[in-house]
């Protein structure tokens, strides 16, 4: 039986589900570091700045700080972790720095991304419910070929994932109650936020996405409705 | 001399620029018409239908009323035409009314859109600046096959066009200073708008938007940047 048939609107979550940043990231940091002789792996980088991601947020989340945009808290964060590492970043360029930034909107999909969304756009209409900003994503989706029919998220509600109100607004500005939406993520912490509001949940398994020794993740932690190998397995499994 | 190197993004008007809302309307209204004994020819219907649109916004532009969606407008406009012809709109199924009022997401597209924004997209992020709300115009989209990468417009900016926050909020959504964007429009006050606020523009002929008695827009009122037949024309003289 198929419980998809009154779902209207697929959102995603795109870093780590849909686009992998840690390989992409990795590859733009690399000339960086080497020029400016900073000694450190870019993977390891590349975890460095992304382990800033969810304290940078929870100031938003908590109230403690009004919502600025993605792009503002990634430029933020590169800074601390180069002073991290004994590189002052009003000293660089900051030409150089904002083109490090916009690494991340620069990610390659994985494999199966661009066919798994095309396929599943036919059923159901397609968006991210992602902590990016809209340009963040409208630059990303240029750049990977994503075919969206709509970007919402975190700037539409003015805060960040997994709170409530970032999946709710989004859904009203598709135009449809939550029972009729589903989230699509790698992350069972996301998909227990959203559940809890009423959509439906896609588990995409992407066990490589902080690489070859990652330890969360890397099963689904309920029985989310739908449990894929990947993009392309999720479309298979909603008939697509 | 292309005077668009350095644009990114081009906005668009949607309803009379890229789909042909009047003979879309007239042709979902014709058998609610015929079924209801309401006397009017459905493309005149369109009309008064469309000619409450202007003031109903007014109502938001002028903080007179707190912003609501075109959807909400729409539907609010069409009890207020129904009544003109002697019809009690809550005398009449719910369910026949919010499908008329659908009609304004299922439009069809000009024989040129689909081709020529396609065009225009190689080369330039393209979204709507529209009146409508998001789910609207993603709804337009999937109907129509519109390939934005983006949906701006009202929603995002909490007004209406032509209230400058409208554009402004719109672009820096997308990342963009204005100069950096253009708008796509066949109405001679959007254009003006637009380019008070520094984006540059780009005139539509679309002289039948109104039916073969169109007295507006049939010329560009200024020397805007482009000045096409259609979208395919304009993507032709952008060199897409």
């Amino acid at each position: 039986m198929d419980t998809f048939d009154t779902i209207g609107f697929l959102g995603f979550d795109v870093f780590g589900t849909v686009v992998d940043w840690r390989t992409s990231v990795a590859r733009r940091a690399e000339p960086f570091l080497r020029r400016h002789g900073i000694d450190v792996d870019p993977s390891r980088f590349a975890d460095e700045w992304r382990a800033e991601y969810q304290p940078s947020m929870e100031r938003v989340r908590s109230g403690e700080r009004a919502f600025v945009r993605l792009d503002i808290l990634n430029r933020e964060n590169l800074g601390r972790v180069l002073l991290r590492h004994g590189v002052e970043p009003a000293a660089l360029p900051d030409s150089e720095l904002a083109d490090l930034n916009r690494a991340w909107e620069r990610l390659d999909p994985w494999p199966d991304s661009v066919e798994g969304l095309a396929r599943l756009k036919r059923r159901f209409a397609i968006g991210p419910i992602s902590n990016s900003h809209i340009a963040g994503m409208m630059n990303l989706a240029r750049f990977g070929g994503l075919p969206w029919d709509v970007i919402v998220g975190a700037e539409i509600a003015q805060t960040y994932k997994p709170r409530p109100e970032t999946y709710l607004r989004s859904i009203e500005a598709v135009g449809l109650p939550p029972e009729r939406a589903a989230m699509v993520a790698a992350h069972n912490d996301d998909l227990a936020a959203a559940s809890a509001l009423g959509l439906r949940t896609v588990f995409i398994c992407r066990p490589r996405e902080h690489g070859s020794e990652q330890a969360t993740d890397l099963e689904p932690a309920r029985d989310w409705d739908v449990v894929a190998e990947d993009l392309v397995d999720a479309a298979r499994q909603l008939g697509c």
